[in-house]
């Protein structure tokens, strides 16, 4: 018995909210206990983010390929892999469990459940950074996919943990994880007027690494 | 000649008590040294936590299958896998090597072998928390194991430290490990009174991820 | 098909891009963030720096074979892998990408795009420390490719961050990266002057790195 | 061609130099910068020495197996492995690799080459920490090797992380290294008159997990 639609988006729910929960939750924490030393702080909001994408990718990829991602969902549809019909529900249990996760990180931090970021996160150093963590991320997943699929969860874990520091926006990479963050008023939120610049950033960072790695992924065989 | 029951036993014996001598030595050097920052104290005892059930999970799973955790002895009790006297068996062992690592650390440090933590943890969040922090361990466990099982030490290492900071509870998740903590007044401590209510929610979100996994892993292949 | 030339040359300026922008924009945004604590500023540069180095690895190496360093790609002629061509054009990319890299972390964190660095690093302790990190970074390209290739890429992200703290240059071991770094008057940078030594303290290094390993490598068989 | 013993000294005198290296050289720099938050100078210290030990044991294990480590050595020879005089000549380029790498860290920091340390660490506590480190080291070797020997560097450098923080001692676990940090007056330190007492109580823990090992590991078959 193959895999069921309705399984596969299931897959794509708990994902989304597992790693909202944990961008959301380890944030709150880390943020509490770090006496202002946001250097420490993110560092307790990295390691947590990147162990959690390993697991999650690692646990659901045989499932439903494990996007968490409408950035990495359209790229699929661009390359033929997924139907239109698949895409917006990916894309839509995507942005629900995301969301689902970041009330539940309020709910379990004993917050107001629904909350709107007063977080500003603009700019063109912002959006340069989203378009860079984007592209990084989509060339990641589709160049170790390519050649070494098995490395696809440790390889996106650790990008995304390298990513938080090299960037400065902190690298959201994700248009649901950007949504959702909107809704926490706390460490890894984002002003609600700021999701469209950094959606645009992502879309067009996704786009590029999609042409480059076609061309360069273009072989049949490695290097001799 | 096959594993013996003793030898099983041993297995869960020593890897629980290595698993809370970690949680409580690394607890106590790292609250010792943290000068007041606690989230460089967490990352102390995240860390080592982390790293240390890496280990064991690999050097002990073909032993004895390494759970060290009553919740998981008790999931495999109710998908069959474990007879009734192996699973009191396997629960008695976890509790009284838990509690050997939590003396074992004390001793290491020069501090009162036994002792008792006025550390309170309770409330809708922690229990949340908690039942959040099992549904996700025990999901990991069964998920991995589904498709990926030669992933499962470092999915559980991985899931711990993500769980360390993303729950309100720095997330026990394991009823063996909260029974031990209660006999520690130290970084890692739990109030005796506040055990009941850890160890229902971490049943609650055990038996919630059984139920979730039978029905989103009963498929022969993964995705197309 | 086979890789073509642009390909791999694609790879290498790709590659050595997103590593220095990883090296220059993590010590940027950890020094903003760590408020006086170089230590913690220090993790927040070596643990991003690390895990990119692994995700290059393992995503580029089918490619061009993943060197981002001059130094490296010597190693290789010197062995005879690769031509006098290649190698002046694979430098040649490394060197354009490392700047592209530095200029595109300035981007980000919307700093003046070209700057020169004053940060002194000189004397014998530095060039000591060059020569060893290069040594060591060498010697485990040729040591792990030998017998267990698969581990290239996790073998050198972990050297290169341990190397971070053990040597007292924190370990450029890159000619290229060295280079680069001259034009970032941040965290990660080097006064131009200083350069020079670098690359030769590297150069040794390599070389030495290069005449060990032949040695000890020689064998057809690993130990009984 | 096998590996010959001059090869296989070769690797353990520098698999050892480049430990203590790490282990000295990483400990000087994290005391320099972490301003007296002495747990965020540990992290500096113990990240790099579990990335080190992974490395040097994923490259040198094929050809001398990588121990080290004196205790790991007699560990073999009590199981016959390895002959007297292999032992002797395996220990003697243990001590002297790992000496030359305090030396080799004291020259790239510009301190003293030759030091002695003032570090008192005695007593029952750091007595007990060094046979449970040295107990939980042999084993964690003896029983991976039994059924998972790919996952050996791992292992140990995970466990090594993981015994920095939860030992009072933080973890020497191995005679050379003892020997060799009495030669440096930095955070890694020993008092020349502190070693007999390590030595001895990492020789007990080193003999009871072979004890245990050799029982829990007396079977054909992982479990059902």
């Amino acid at each position: 018995m193959p895999v069921t639609l309705a399984q596969r988006l299931a897959a794509e729910f708990v994902g989304s909210s597992m790693l909202l929960a944990t961008v959301v939750g380890s944030g709150i924490m880390a943020e509490a206990l770090a006496g202002g030393n946001i250097a420490v702080a993110l560092l307790g909001n990295t390691i947590p983010t990147g162990a959690m994408l390993v697991v999650l990718i690692t646990m659901l990829g045989p499932i439903s390929g494990a996007h968490f991602n409408p950035a990495v969902t359209l790229v699929f549809r661009v390359k033929g892999e997924i139907s239109n019909a698949d895409t917006l529900a990916y894309i839509t249990v995507q942005l629900a469990g995301a969301l689902c996760g970041v009330l539940l990180a309020h709910l379990m931090f004993d917050l107001p459940i629904l909350q709107a970021s007063a977080k500003v996160r603009t700019g063109n150093g912002q959006w340069v950074s989203e378009a860079v963590a984007t592209f990084g991320l989509v060339f990641t997943i589709l160049a170790t996919r390519r050649f070494r699929p098995e490395t696809i969860p440790m390889a996106v874990g650790l990008y995304i943990t390298a990513a938080y520091w090299f960037t400065a926006s902190t690298s959201f990479a994700n248009p649901a994880v950007t949504v959702a963050r909107a809704f926490s008023n706390s460490f890894a939120g984002i002003r609600p007027a700021d999701v469209p610049g950094f959606v645009l950033a992502q879309i067009a960072g996704a786009g590029l690494a999609l042409l480059f790695a076609d061309w360069l992924l273009a072989t049949r065989q490695t290097r001799p």
